[in-house]
């Protein structure tokens, strides 16, 4: 798979995988300034909670080694000026605010005054943010991967895999370690509207391992399930409050609604770093709505009248009571959640 | 609004309105031959249950005109060798077949033996094909309407409107009627994947009503109820069978599974001719599976990696314990469909 960002030491620059290009053109942008980072966060060039979390990070870095600041006190200045710029790209996921908050911590925690040595501890720290998503995710994966059985037909929603990630994926890496563990495990990929993250990453990175996947549109999986042909949806998340509700992207809550019409377990997983224990419940997750043209236009061309009005939430709130699991780095976590996920810290 | 089709009589010839282009390109495609008008079918240049039955019906006319043809013995077996033709165009929508066997019928029970005169009665049946549909449009809506309450806020999936039929439309009919009965009603349009006839034609319908209209992507509905946006659901219908389970266009049964977890009222809009008593229940529809570029491609523009797998059925089934009501031509029918259907007929 592709890496979905790097770090060139030499160059003391972050390069973001193109993602908002896939799977047609594989290319990637290189960022030696913050801002650069939260424009790529805009415009999902880099998307999926997790990974927003790590290159929001190098953008810390990157915001303190700019020119002219000498002194601890100047850097932190620098740094906490870009956590609030890279802060405010994008409000549903918590591990951007996470990684941030974690950076500015560690500067502001420094025993040192020395700038060349603040900026290679949050490189350092930068670099454990990935490191330890990476890890994450296949520790995800081994906890997850018991959930699916032998000849497992999974569905799930959106990219929650290797590009939302440092690596590996929640949701495709619980099917990663399913299929390394033996199992012949097979994939439907709602391809995800508007921006069709299924269609153009999902299916890439599962076609790239030789994990059978099946493209549906996202108003077929009713019928799927109606069929017979689903064993378990699993899903990432962006944001998950302290009773279990999850944010994740649109459509993700008429999945859970159908898969529970249908007794299919419907599974979370994702990194701890998304659970937000300082939300009771999902209705306090602000949702991000993005631009209309999502919607009414692809790649340049126009899909519907002139001057309609859309609604475009670019995530839902699922409530807890539809999720029969959330799988995290630090284990599965069962319901009620308003007990296990305080205990799983 | 635009015509769904016309017939010029001086040309002897169908012209069908080109919604494949809609809503770019306003084009009319000329149908000299029955082969044309069955092309137009395949293709969904025109589409709608209603729609394709009346078009189907003047297939039949064309046919009917061949040269060479002397005998009603002549006419019989082109107009039969039509229909067959015709009818395998698309399975789901029984409309088809229903007209289809109308104009069959018509000719084989017509008494005479004069080609020109057979020929002028098939087109008067095909006429009345036409008109009884678009009366039967306006009855439906004024029996439908009252289900939707002042200021009521109507999702619809596909389109169900003037396009889809002889004109006014069967789930849009009955948004119309509430609208001209002094109701300010407004409208949300999933957009309909993969074909986007909900972002392409209903908005465009609408917005020509001066009816209030709200493009959503199709998993954007289940987010759209929980938050308390929608009073009520209107589909329309490209088969019913006599237990009241419902073929719609794909995505339908998912909707009505969630607007039935709000409780929110789920309708069924269209004509009687869309009920098959023949058949006892939904799961002997035989459901269409279209071409798998529909979803991979948007305009020859790749959407998804070359070569991954598709399932593209074009309509699922949704079971009648999910349908409020059904509402047709000949009045509203409620459950036990079972029993109502039938005392309907």
């Amino acid at each position: 798979m592709f890496e979905t960002m790097r770090w060139l030491p030499g160059e003391e620059c972050l390069e973001l995988l193109d993602q908002t290009k896939l799977p047609v053109e594989i290319s990637y942008i290189k960022c030696s300034d913050y801002r650069a980072v939260a424009s790529a966060i805009k415009c999902l060039a880099v998307r999926g909670a997790p990974a927003i979390g790590a290159a929001a990070a190098y953008g810390l870095v990157l915001a303190a080694g700019r020119a002219g600041a000498n002194t601890k006190e100047e850097i932190l200045a620098l740094v906490e000026a870009a956590a609030r710029e890279l802060a405010a790209t994008r409000p549903t996921a918590v591990n951007l605010n996470w990684a941030l908050t974690r950076l500015t911590k560690k500067a502001h925690d420094a025993d040192t005054g020395d700038p060349v040595v603040l900026r290679g501890l949050l490189l350092e720290e930068a670099h454990a943010v990935f490191r330890e998503d990476a890890s994450g995710n296949r520790r995800i994966g081994e906890y997850g991967q018991g959930f699916i059985p032998q000849n497992g037909r999974v569905l799930t929603h959106c990219n929650a895999g290797a590009l939302a990630t440092a690596g590996y994926g929640t949701a495709l890496g619980v099917i990663r370690a399913a299929r390394d563990a033996g199992k012949n495990v097979s994939v439907y990929a709602d391809e995800t509207r508007p921006l069709l993250q299924g269609a153009r990453l999902t299916t890439l990175e599962l076609l790239q391992e030789n994990i059978p996947v099946t493209l549906i549109t996202d108003n077929m999986a009713g019928f799927l399930m109606a069929k017979g042909m689903v064993d378990l949806v699993i899903v990432g998340a962006d944001r998950i409050a302290s009773n279990g509700d999850v944010a994740n992207k649109i459509g993700t809550y008429g999945l859970a609604v159908i898969a529970k019409a249908h007794n299919i377990p419907f599974y979370v997983a994702a990194p701890f770093s998304t659970v937000d224990l300082s939300l009771q419940a999902g209705d306090e997750i602000p949702i991000e709505e993005r631009d209309h043209t999502e919607v009414t236009h692809h790649g340049g061309r126009l899909l519907a009248p002139v001057g309609v009005k859309v609604w475009n939430p670019a995530f839902d709130v699922t409530p807890h009571h539809l999720v029969t699991a959330i799988i995290t780095d630090r284990g599965v976590v069962r319901p009620p959640y308003h007990e296990n996920l305080k205990k799983t810290i």
